[in-house]
């Protein structure tokens, strides 16, 4: 039989980690990152703090239940202050981890004064849900099952702590989303309340994007960049404006393709897997021209 | 130090719950759901008693097989008749849960009784994706690996508790597989038997599409409503026909787009990305009319 | 109370089993599979001996990473070559298992030295997803965030058993990234280095696919087969060889399909949305005809 | 190789359980007893509520700390009813289990009124074992770390349970402190404040036994009934009073036995080893008549 | 700050573990033995199968209790077999593991035609724990909260196991039941029907000890060895007759010491914390001649 | 019904908590202690480092051990530093935890250093267990099924932490082994080599005795204090030598009582159930005067 020669792997794969560390010019013991499982752990309590029925324990008892919130909270907001120093010390691997305390204390507080506005925003979500479906018999049902909500809460939370600087533990919020959803949106991305999604899969927005309220958007939709410009070094240039605009109530259907720093302007529909690069005024319908291929019939 | 302001936020969450409850009208202590986690394992339990050593236990014994299956229906029928019990009593708040008790044990009978129908029915999907993908080596494989089948089991058995008018916990166990998968079948979608879906993310099949037997789709295809009407109150109108009919032996590729009450005739075949809202007759081939752009050379 | 008649569906459940295995001429005790939930384990496993400190233990000491990777690899090496027995005995269910082991062992072995260049492969990813994504901070937070990573960590792992002949192994390993990141990678695929997905959701790349370095591919494209030509017997053919070429430094944008044995030659940019099936010169540029609708303002 | 029947065993196992039934003249389908787990987690959230910071979550901030005591509470009560209902419908099973809830609810909330009650008892308790062991350091250690606090946790619990009637609960709880800490106290004794059991491993302490305040044991102290008298019928007679009294401040050392419903006089000491038939007046001293055994030299 | 130096423990450890091979002249990779772990598991299945609604699944339904024995006593004695193998395995460490498959196999089968006889032995020691305690409401409770019966369950699984060679196992089934009720008896004992152990800590029942029926003990009472001869060399002899006889319908109160291959004759009574090492007759009373020492009173 | 004034109860444990804090003085947030469940979780992984195939993985290949013994390690000590930590900001909560940084971590070191030694005094303890008791087969056996080496692995690892004056740890983990083998052993006691305890349950050995090597226990017996004298404010003494010395060789057989600073000779035996309260010279044999009661017919 042919050897399995771990020690020999071990030794090679530490030869590549050290020679990686080196060509990143990077210390030989790195920072810890924040950790996607313990977020994903403190996005479900918030979101139990905010629906205490319907995401938290739902045989709670009615004189039990801020009790419940108050607990619920307590533990979320400890584990986010820890994530949030290890994000601090990440960025600033040299500075003392125990300097960041006080930040991210700070930081954790802040956040904390802006979960009653969360919750008021997606309540405003779940009514738009509840509008916008043929197919949804209560808002009960939607904040329980709909993929969209899901997405809204990771993101609704994110954006604060994007807001604060705090992007690692941001974009791993909504990656947790991502892939429990399918749904893609950037922290960064600035929505407006009465914010639906349907379906959901496959749709993209992009960290710059900017959406009014009463949007709705379908599955596939992408609001991306259309270019990524290089700099002097042949270096991507990083974070400038390059998202479509949404204004109030668009509605955008499904697999349709906005690029690039354009306005939609408000009150407009864009029909399924249109592909839009340049703005459109308000209240405009864009369609396919030719929206039908012709049927040809088998050859027998 | 900022304050943490814990019961600060605790009062302020439940004046908006408070809020939000005589807005709606509602009960100050709503009743419960029926459980997204409970479902789950519902359906995993479903599943290992219609293929036990595939989804079951790989490990049982030939002469234990039927202990098996029969120990993991009670389990399975035992949870789902506790789950019925909550989804009438929330359908019905005034009335006492203890009423529901006689009513929910008859829907689980019912729906029991189904179950080898519904093995019947994922045989010939099974058979379906076997004979339908070059890739695929065996029936066993396609079990467990393939999304498509899994997103079969559940909207199998979604469905029969759907016909039984159970449609929040249908819609969960849909729910449950399009997280999965990315595929997000509607529980009220009628299909036939010999039904594969290939790859599968993005797809998307309406509560009121009818599907024949034989059909094929691939990714990101969607059967979904075109336009949603509204009431005298600028309400929309809710539960009307509004998706597809696709007769047997129609084949969608990926990235198809078919909108509305229009039916797809037998043996007709929807091109990738191609995009139909109106009927097509039977064995039509509809392709887009360029299918390919032209290649321009890049600027050096 | 309508009676649930365990016993009877049961028993009815068996006959169907028994009917099912009669028509496949299968033997009343099938072989094990290979176990999805197994596999996933051992990818993880493996993914922490190869990136110990950001996908294994964080907060492991620097003077015991070398026992932590050699741990991690023995448990990862063992359970991997206990499937790999489940699998050479399900392909051929006459022998007797013991027979496997030394074939099971001498592939681990195989597949294990093959381990250094997979993260040597790895690490040009993350490199080419920093340099492709305007929206990256470093290479740490895309090593745990980006879906696109997770699937290539699947990929990589499962290409090099699927050249052993492991393709069932191979192909639960890459359906275990599609359920979690929407992209689904055959792992009989092959694909150079420095490869980049954005994004991800709904990604397809066929069996047969050949991919160069440095190419890089947003969300919901395709590289697919055109068609499926049957044999005599009106049976699909299988294995032959029907997906795209890409060479290196292609781009392909959200939404293209590219389907059939066709070649995009080097530094060629496919655009979003956009059909192609036939071969496209190296320096190409391939857009949409059109690529954008005029908006028509909505009625009053 | 010879079978393993087990259709055959399942069937004997089956005949046994009728017959059983039948001898006993028991249904077919027996009510449900109070679950031992259910239970120890009850009591681990009681304690929990009772010292939040030693026996909860250290963790726990200080403004959060009464949020944490009413979330434990409520998750301990509530599981306390349910596990009520189930002991009153145990020991009525021809009537209907809905007809316990009330009933179950008042119980609840009257052993909720004698939590404070039960704290303040511990607080002495914990005293004594400062005060009584001279390895001790802090009061806290001992909370942690003593299974005479232990076990009394679960009696102090129990005891009000038992008095409630509920004597299935209340001996679930004391044998799981049994199990733990080889201490043996039935819920039905009697004990005052100040108690104090060191070391513990074999102590018993009889239903009807009736302890003073600042009374200390050792471990192996029995305080057990001297004879079981039996009725006219030849069957024991149960629950009269068989246990003994021990009056304030007596100290009992290690393995001792007191048996039958005598008297041990206040501030009196029982010696090690020591065999207690009689009562014994107040500030008596009772030891072994000849204490030591003489040595005997070894034969060389 | 000192170094935590942990290659050079490692590699002191590894010194000793070789060195201690090689004093007891053992191969380098020693065989596995039976796991504690997985025997629990097994015991607990096993008290499932014989007492399915006590000790199994309280909420079964009555259609479905003989598919939960049959599914629970298949992977109980499947769990079983493979500790049996390892047993076996090593205990022959030179011989290949899987020609004890059949062995194992058949051990297994002889094993489970005992389970009925076991159930029917369970059942007349709960009617003695039922008949011996003043403090027993029903046999119910004691079968879920006695220790006497949890020891007992394992004793008499594991003294079938024991009568089959397979003493390895079946100390390591007796030592989960003394780590959880501090009762210790060795499962070579031999033990007739109807025996009752009330409080149980601290006894011990040795090897070679035979126990008619109708026998009660209390706790700390020991049937023990009086000495320990030695052979020539100076070492034990092994597993000779010393342990003591109680012939049927003997009582032994709490702490009572009885030593050496004596025997007890039936219907006699030993007092508590009585030592004998001599036989004695049927019939007899045998109490300490002193049985209570004289209270001395306290000086003031 | 009554009401379950959930809120009244919780008011009236913080008043508890509140006065209890005021009449000890304490913090308003008192410091935390080292935690039961982390230590008994370090303990685990020691004793797994110690004998990696017996008490760690089974499974592990030969050139994986040390690999395995590395990293299990690593954890152990990490965790264990953290709870140091704890232990010295629990005994100065008015310094800043972060100073014990560096104390913690060289207290772990010089832990560590003893891990071999530990390892060294084990093995005897093992053969020492092989060579006294008649029903042991092997040294494997006894490591995995007897309480005795169990206790002894906690005791051992923990003396060495109480001699770093770490006595909350050292306490916390004897108590887990008390737990599970009813063995009481102090952290403080010495012990040389080749120890064992037979049985073991009811073992009680106090703070401050001292066993030479080659010593053998039984069952039930106590190394204990004689008496508790006061200090002028009526207080305990705590600390001071109260508990007996065991010289080599010496054997005490079950339920034996010594108290005291009294020194028991070398090569002594000291019979069951006797009671010691002088030293007795090397080579005797101490047994009850009068052994065996007399026994007395019992009247018909």
């Amino acid at each position: 039989m042919q050897e399995i020669a771990i020690e020999h792997i071990v030794q090679e794969l530490a030869n590549i980690r050290e020679s990686a560390l080196q060509q990143r010019q990077r210390l030989s013991q790195p920072p810890k990152l924040p950790s996607r499982k313990a977020l994903g752990q403190c996005v479900e309590w918030l979101a139990a703090a905010l629906f205490p029925n319907r995401l938290g324990d739902p045989d709670i008892q009615a004189n039990a239940i801020n009790f419940y919130v108050g607990t619920t909270l307590d533990k979320a907001l400890r584990e986010l202050q820890h994530q949030i120093r290890l994000e601090l010390a990440f960025k600033s691997p040299s500075e003392p981890i125990n300097q960041f305390r006080t930040q991210a204390h700070n930081f954790t507080a802040q956040f904390s004064e802006q979960l009653p506005h969360i919750r008021l925003q997606l309540d405003t979500d779940l009514e738009a849900a509840y509008q916008g479906d043929p197919a949804a018999d209560s808002v009960d049902e939607i904040l329980v099952s709909y993929p969209g909500i899901l997405a809204l809460i990771h993101y609704r939370i994110a954006h604060v702590l994007h807001g604060l600087g705090l992007t690692i533990i941001a974009r791993l919020m909504t990656e947790i989303a991502h892939s429990q959803t399918g749904i893609d949106i950037h922290p960064g991305a600035q929505i407006g309340d009465h914010f639906f999604i349907d379906h959901g899969t496959g749709v993209v927005i992009g960290e710059t994007a900017i959406i009014g309220s009463h949007v709705r958007l379908y599955q596939a939709v992408t609001l991306g960049a259309k270019n990524f410009p290089k700099d002097a070094n042949g270096h991507l240039v990083k974070k400038f404006e390059r998202h479509p605009i949404l204004e109030d109530h668009v509605v955008v259907y499904a697999g349709a393709t906005i690029l690039g720093r354009i306005t939609i302007g408000k009150h407009s529909i864009i029909g399924g897997n249109v592909w839009v690069t340049r703005s459109v005024p308000a209240n405009s319908h864009v369609t396919q021209a030719h929206s039908d291929a012709k049927p040809i019939p088998v050859a027998a």
